[in-house]
C-alpha cells in the first residue's frame, strides 16, 4: 500500500463529510498527504460568564500595574523606558492603556507558511492546527524501551508527522537528538524538520545564535527576504512563573519578532507551586505573564503576529510532579479560551500531554480529557497532539502513531455535525420503516465509508476475532502502526541547491561551534 | 485503613473545595461514603443552534406521524386507541399534539429514594448522577483474565459501587452471574444490590413476572405501601430500533409505571445499522423512538417520573461491529442533550462505555471521549460510568476502579471552578511576587489539600519511583486498586428481620421457578 493509498484511507470520512467546505475543498485536490487548516464550525464552550472573565482579566491588569514583571535584559528595559512603562530595576509596571495598546496591535489572524505551498495554514480565528510534541530527552521506542532519543528518532518523528493528515506542522525538536553536541544540535534538528516534512515547523530558543542560525536555515529554504516579513515558523518563549522574563527568551523573542515570525508567549506554570493553589488564581497570574510578553513582542515590531498561549499543569500536592490531563486543567483551558477571545488573540494550548508513563489507560484518559477541552475551548494552536508521555520527558511511537490517529476523529468532530443529507437520511427512515434495517439503503449505499470515523489502531473486532490476531493490546497496536507507516515513507521532494545549501550551512556552522558548551 | 478513611482521603478535594454548595454540605455531615447528588455549576455546551434542535424535532414528530412505532402488545394497542391515537394492527401513529400532552406530563426532575435516606438523590434538572454498568456475560477479574461472570463477581461490583463515592447507584446486573439459572437469577441479582449496598439500584426488566418479583423484593426493603408511589429503582427499556417497543419491553412499563418506579426509554441504536448513516439523522430516528416510549409510559400512570434516553454508537460501516467513544457518538450526545432539555426531560446517557477488550489506551480514549461529553452534555442520568469494557460484553475489575477514581474528577469538574478564594490567590501572587514560589504561602497551605484532584490509580511520580515500584501499567495498577478496596469492604447495616424477608422470598420463589427456560 503507498503512502498516498493510506492518507487517502484515513482522509476519506474527512474528504467525503465532515467540515463542509473543508471536505468539499479537500475533494477538490487529490491526492493529498496533509488535511488543510481545520475550520472549525462548532461553537465554542464557555465555561464561566462573562463578568467572571472579565473580574479575571481585572485582577491580571492590577498584577501588572502593582506587582509588575521582571525583563531581565538592558535592551528590553530600554525599550519599555521609551515606550513609558514604570520601570525600576529589571521591574517593569505596566498600566492597562500601555499594555492593551501594545497587545491590540497583534493581528488576530496570521498565515503560517510552508516550504509546500499545499501545508500553509491559517492561525488564529475559526481555524485549529495540530502540533507533535517538543523537547522530549527520551523516547519510548518501537520495542516499548525508554532510553535518549536520537537523530535517528528525531528522523523518524518527523517522517510521521509528514504522514499524519491531520498533523499540520513538523513542530522541530520533537526528541532531542542527544548524540549531538548540544551547540550543534539545533542546526541538525532544523535540518531534519526541512528535509523530511514540508509542513510548517518550529524555530529554536535556547540562544540568540541559534535562533538566527533558524532563520538563516529558513532562509535558504524560502528565500533570505522573504523571511524577514513572512511567517514561516513558530517559536516558544516560556516565561518564567511567576512573573519572569529571562534573557534567553528575550533575545529570541528580539530575532523572531523582528523578522516577522510568530511567538508563542506561554508561561509554563506548575499550578500550585509556581502559582497559587486555585484554577482561577493561576488563570490570572498567567494570563499577566503571556499579556506581557505579547506588548513585548510589539515593542520589536509592531503589528508582528504572535501566539498567547499557556501551558498549565497542576503539580501533586504530595510530591511536587506536574500531572497532566485533570479536570482543573481542562477548566483553566477554557478560562485561557475566553481571555484570548476577548483580546482577539490566536491563542495556543496543549492537547495530549499526559504524565503516563506509558501508552496505557491513564494515557488515554488524560489525552481526551485535554484534547475534548482544546478542541471546545477553540484554540488555534493545539500543541503537543502527539507523542507526549511522562510530562514531557518522553516521546513514545506507539502514542504517535495513537495521537495522529484520534487527530483525525477531532478533526472532524470540530468539523461540525453534517446536516447536508439530513433529509436523505430522513427519506432512508421512511424507506426502511419499523424492524427494517438500513444496511442496503441508497442513502447508507452513498455515505457508509464516511458517516463515521473509522479508526484503525483502535480495535472494535470481535474478542474472538481480536484474540486470534493476537490479543495485543492498544500500546502494542500503536507501535505496529509506527512501524508500518515508517515503511511506507517518502521523503518530500526538495531542490537540490537547496538541500545542498543546507548541508554547506551545516559544515560551516559546525566549523566555527564547539562540541562543549562555553 | 478503614473505608471510612478510604473514602475520606477521596473524598477531600470535592469537600473543601469543588462544588460550592455540595462542597460545604459534605463538610458538615461526616463521616460519608458517598457523594451527594452532583449539582452541576457548569453550563451546558450546546452544539449546533436552537433552529437545528428544532429542526430535528420537527423531522422526529413527522415519522411518528408519518411512519408510527409498533407497540407489539395487545394491552398497549387498546390504550392507545383510547387515547385516540391512529392504531393499525400494531402500528401507532401519533399526531404532535397528542404526543406532546403526553410528554409534557412528565415531571423535569424527582427524588430517587435510597435505603439508607443519606443516599437519596435527585434526578433531573441541574442534577447529574453516575450509575455503574449493566449487563455483562463476562469480566475481566482481578488478574486480568475473561472469564464468565459469577455472582461472586457481582457481589464484589456491589461492594465496589458502594465503597465508589462518586457512585450514586448500584446498578444491578453488573455483571450476570451465569451460574444461576435465568429464570431463578434475577432473584439473586436484586438481593445483591440491596445486600452489599444501600445506594439506589435498578430494577429487572426481562418479563412481567421478574420485575413484579423485583417490586416485591424492593418492597421488603422499603415497605409494600411505600414503592407504589415512591421511586426507589430505576428500569431499563430499550426500543428495538427501528421503531418498535416489543411486548417485554411494554410488559415491565406496565409494572414499574403503574407503581411510578422511572423507566429509561432508550433506543439501543447501532448508527449505521439500525438508524441511517447519519448522526443527525439517527437522533431524529432515535428522538421519535424514546417520546413514543415516554409517552405510553404516560397512558400507565399520568405524571409518573420517566427518563428520556439513548445508547448509540456508530458501527463499523465493514463489520458492523458496535464502536465506542468515537467524535460521532460524542456529537449526537450534545444533540440529545439539547432536546431532551427542549421538552423538560430528564435524561440518560452513558459515560465511560467503550469498544476496548482491554482497560488500555484505547479505553482511555473512548472514556473520556463520552464522558467528557456526558458532562458539558448536562446528562442527569449517567450510565454504564463504570467497569464497562468490550461494548458493554464485560465488566473489568481494572477498569471499573479506574472509573470510580475517574469519576471523582468528573465530579469536580462539573462542580465548576470555585471562586470564594479567588482575592485570596490574588494576595498570594502580590507576597510572592516574581521568582518566588506558593508553596509556603498562607493560601496554599490552606488550599494544598483541596485545590486540585489528586488521584492515586493514575501515577504521577517520577520515571524512577515507577520503576522502583515495578514499572506497572494503569491496567495492573487498577486491578490492585480494586482488590484494596475489597479488602476494606464492610457491609452497609441492614435490619435483620428486612434480610430474613428477603432470604425467605427468595427461597419460596426458587421452590416455584424451574431451573430451566419454558
Amino acid at each position: 500500500m503507498s503512502t498516498t493509498d493510506t492518507v487517502e484511507a484515513e482522509l476519506s470520512p474527512v474528504h467525503r463529510r465532515g467540515g463542509g467546505r473543508i471536505g468539499r475543498k479537500a475533494l477538490r485536490g487529490a491526492p493529498m498527504a496533509s488535511f488543510p487548516t481545520l475550520v472549525r464550525n462548532i461553537p465554542v464552550y464557555e465555561i464561566v460568564p462573562d463578568e467572571a472573565v472579565e473580574l479575571i482579566h481585572d485582577e491580571s491588569l492590577k498584577i501588572l500595574e502593582e506587582v509588575g514583571c521582571e525583563f531581565r535584559d538592558d535592551e528590553a528595559i530600554s525599550m519599555w523606558k521609551a515606550a513609558g512603562a514604570d520601570v525600576s530595576g529589571t521591574r517593569v509596571r505596566l498600566d492597562r492603556a500601555l499594555l492593551m495598546d501594545l497587545v491590540a496591535k497583534v493581528p488576530s489572524e496570521f498565515t503560517l507558511n510552508a516550504r509546500n505551498p499545499d501545508r500553509t495554514v491559517q492561525v488564529g480565528g475559526n481555524n485549529s492546527i495540530f502540533i507533535p510534541m517538543y523537547g522530549a530527552p527520551y523516547v519510548r521506542d518501537l520495542d516499548n524501551k525508554r532510553r535518549y532519543g536520537t537523530l535517528d528518532d528525531l528522523n523518524n518523528f518527523h517522517k510521521l508527522a509528514y504522514m499524519a493528515p491531520a498533523l499540520h506542522s513538523s513542530s522541530s525538536i520533537i526528541c532531542e537528538p542527544m548524540e549531538i553536541a548540544v551547540p550543534k544540535r539545533h542546526l541538525h534538528i532544523i535540518h531534519s524538520a526541512l528535509k523530511h516534512s514540508d509542513k510548517p515547523f518550529m524555530g529554536i530558543v535556547t540562544s540568540k545564535e541559534r535562533a538566527e542560525d533558524t532563520m538563516a536555515m529558513a532562509g535558504l529554504v524560502f528565500g533570505e527576504e522573504y523571511v524577514k516579513d513572512n511567517p514561516v515558523l513558530v517559536a516558544i518563549t516560556n516565561c518564567n512563573s511567576p512573573l519572569v522574563w529571562d534573557a534567553t527568551m528575550l533575545d529570541a523573542m528580539k530575532v523572531y519578532a523582528r523578522n516577522n515570525q510568530p511567538l508563542i508567549l506561554a508561561p509554563f506554570a506548575l499550578c500550585g507551586a509556581s502559582t497559587s493553589a486555585s484554577a482561577v488564581g493561576a488563570v490570572a497570574q498567567v494570563n499577566a505573564e503571556a499579556l506581557a510578553g505579547v506588548a513585548f513582542t510589539q515593542l520589536l515590531r509592531p503589528g508582528s503576529p504572535q501566539l498567547y498561549g499557556q501551558f498549565m499543569v497542576t503539580v501533586d500536592m504530595k510530591t511536587g510532579a506536574p500531572m497532566g490531563g485533570t479536570p482543573e486543567a481542562a477548566q483553566m483551558m477554557y478560562l485561557m479560551g475566553a481571555l484570548a477571545r476577548k483580546y482577539s488573540l490566536p491563542w495556543r494550548t496543549s492537547g495530549f500531554h499526559v504524565g503516563s508513563k506509558l501508552n496505557d489507560a491513564q494515557a488515554g484518559y488524560e489525552s481526551n480529557m485535554l484534547m475534548h477541552a482544546a478542541i471546545l475551548a477553540g484554540a488555534n494552536y493545539i500543541w503537543h497532539a502527539a507523542g507526549w508521555l511522562e510530562a514531557g520527558l518522553t516521546c513514545g511511537y506507539s502514542k504517535f502513531a495513537t495521537d495522529c490517529e484520534q487527530l483525525v476523529g477531532w478533526y472532524k468532530y470540530a468539523g461540525g455535525l453534517p446536516f447536508d443529507d439530513f433529509q436523505e437520511a430522513m427519506a432512508a427512515i421512511r424507506e426502511v420503516g419499523p424492524q427494517g434495517h438500513f444496511l442496503g439503503t441508497e442513502h447508507t449505499l452513498k455515505h457508509f465509508e464516511s458517516a463515521f470515523f473509522m479508526p484503525s489502531v483502535m480495535d472494535f473486532n470481535s474478542f474472538e476475532q481480536w484474540s486470534a490476531e493476537g490479543a495485543k493490546d492498544h500500546d502494542t497496536r500503536g507501535s505496529e502502526k509506527a512501524r508500518n507507516m515508517l515503511k511506507d515513507y517518502e521523503e518530500p521532494k526538495l531542490d537540490e541547491g537547496i538541500a545542498e545549501g543546507l548541508r554547506d550551512f551545516i559544515a560551516q556552522r559546525e566549523a566555527n561551534l564547539s562540541d562543549t558548551l562555553n
